[in-house]
């Protein structure tokens, strides 16, 4: 049987276990041109949050009755595809279950010799692809530049501060608790680490950020995305990445008051979708894997088991409880 | 006597009458390489009142006890200066006072036989500069998009729009009431325009830019911020000019709780400052004076007379009173 996570309605603020239906239904059998995939590893994202809201957005939202949305990487264990045989590993949206059938649209062959699978759903994947295009493209980090990173220890946070140090920057994270700021600065090689449960963020930044912001990456949104606006240079960029704060509020999106802060340095807010560069996906893997080669980037997967325990995996994006790439197997 | 409008105090909210000090001083005199001006005409701009808050920003506050900082236009009429002779007309930061010494650094001469003294504080001057660079170098509008303007038949607003017209794009204004919005549909050729204080703002945005907003010039902050932020079509530019309702503010900025928006849209957020552009402000005239003689940029300036009426002048800046660019004429 096939064994799948439901949206069984629309949460408001923090989802409870009754947002999700767990079913098991007959496995689903591929028709000409399409292969049977067993997912091995579902992603699980902050972004995910956002998929299940009523709300326009870059995305349809997930339907009610319908398998999660979630990122996947699994095997091909029946195929009537002309490419994909029994055996060929594939990454795409699989959706948080057990089984799927597609017809390879949008699925792209992994490699589990190369690399570890989880790798393909965090470094190697989406969650890399996130960190580098909204560093590079977006967050544009000139050597010599401070470069600062909320949500740092997290899967795109860590990443992020690592092509940052790269790329010549000096690199501040903010992340929560001394375990979390002290992998970020010993493991990863961050130049500094604030700890926003224990210390001052503000006082932090003044701290570490002796000459100021140039690129603020933003993972969370809140009264921290506002203190980083205070302290930003003149032409600094802003990169939306994510306001993982504000996913679960009951109250409404609390907005940046400092926002003028871009008036007045010349700065910019900028926002990306990671889909958007998905021409340029296969560079972009290429280049991290040299640097995981050479030793220079760095990460961990959080790896939890079971479909059955999706919701309570799924909490920890928010928790605060993981470091790094959270990721189920299944 | 020169007579003077001094700051006498920070104010908190909309500036009251004692904000100021009016005085009487003797005339000064030049010295080697300075010119004495007379000043015919004073600028009054929203931004001067964040230049009396005690902030950081992109200039020094002034300081209590000082000139009030302005813009004006004046005619030399002693001059030990090397190149600027007596009769000339400069335009420069002459600060709110009928006599100004200087020796020219920051002081541009103008020709009254082109263009009246006050153009060269509107459209010919820094709010044109303004209008210019930050529609055409920050919101860079492309032909058959739709711009979206705030502030719409103020100094600023209404020469963006006809800019924004010139280049061929849909050109939506929001100003406040049917004076206003008749002027800049009718005389300014804007498209459409949205009445904010005798209609909602948000069906008006939805009935006149049925394409969505790919640039929006903001001159105003606060709801209207957001509603327009909710409105942005993908990679959308929302130029930071002002926020004029945050401005008198004495409960804190109110940040833009849709900047997520931004996210979704893969959209931008940017402030400027018209002085970064200093070099290329000739070639910004030139082209403005050609479209003022081909018909296709008009304005219309709201003159008020006396420095002793500064104060209730400048609060006209905030009560959306008047139309067009406001000055004082000493």
């Amino acid at each position: 049987m096939n064994q799948q996570v439901l949206l069984a309605k629309r949460p408001i603020g923090l989802p409870e276990a009754d947002t999700w239906q767990i079913v098991e239904t007959p496995i689903p059998q591929p028709q000409e041109g399409e292969v049977l995939i067993e997912n091995a590893y579902i992603s699980l994202d902050p972004a995910m949050r956002g998929w299940i809201n009523d709300a326009r957005s870059y995305v349809p939202p997930v339907k009610i009755g319908a398998v999660m949305r979630a990122a996947s990487v699994g095997k091909v264990i029946e195929s009537k595809h002309p490419h994909y045989k029994v055996g060929t590993h594939l990454y795409g949206t699989g959706g948080v279950q057990k089984y799927v059938v597609t017809n390879g649209k949008g699925w792209h062959p992994v490699d589990p010799n190369l690399a570890p699978l989880p790798l393909y759903l965090g470094t190697l994947g989406m969650t890399g692809f996130t960190a580098y295009f909204g560093l590079l493209d977006v967050g544009e980090p000139k050597e010599g530049e401070t470069v600062l990173i909320s949500g740092a220890a997290g899967a795109v946070g860590s990443i992020t501060g690592q092509i940052a140090k790269i790329k010549g920057c000096r690199v501040v994270g903010i992340a929560g608790g001394p375990e979390k700021c002290r992998y970020i600065v010993e493991e990863l090689g961050f130049d500094a680490a604030i700890d926003y449960k224990n210390e001052s963020v503000k006082a932090g930044i003044k701290t570490h950020c002796p000459n100021g912001i140039d690129v603020y990456f933003d993972n969370v949104g809140g009264e921290i995305l506002d203190l980083a606006l205070a302290k930003i240079n003149m032409s600094a960029r802003v990169v939306l990445c994510g306001a993982i704060s504000q996913y679960n509020s009951t109250s409404g999106i609390s907005g940046p008051s400092n926002y003028l802060s871009l008036l007045v340095n010349r700065a910019r807010m900028e926002g990306f979708i990671v889909f958007d560069y998905a021409k340029d996906y296969s560079k972009a893997a290429q280049e991290m894997a040299q640097w995981i080669m050479a030793g220079k980037l760095k990460s961990k997967e959080h790896i939890e088991e079971g479909l059955s325990n999706f919701h309570s995996t799924f909490l920890k994006l928010f928790s605060g409880e993981k470091l790094g790439k959270l990721v189920l197997k299944c």
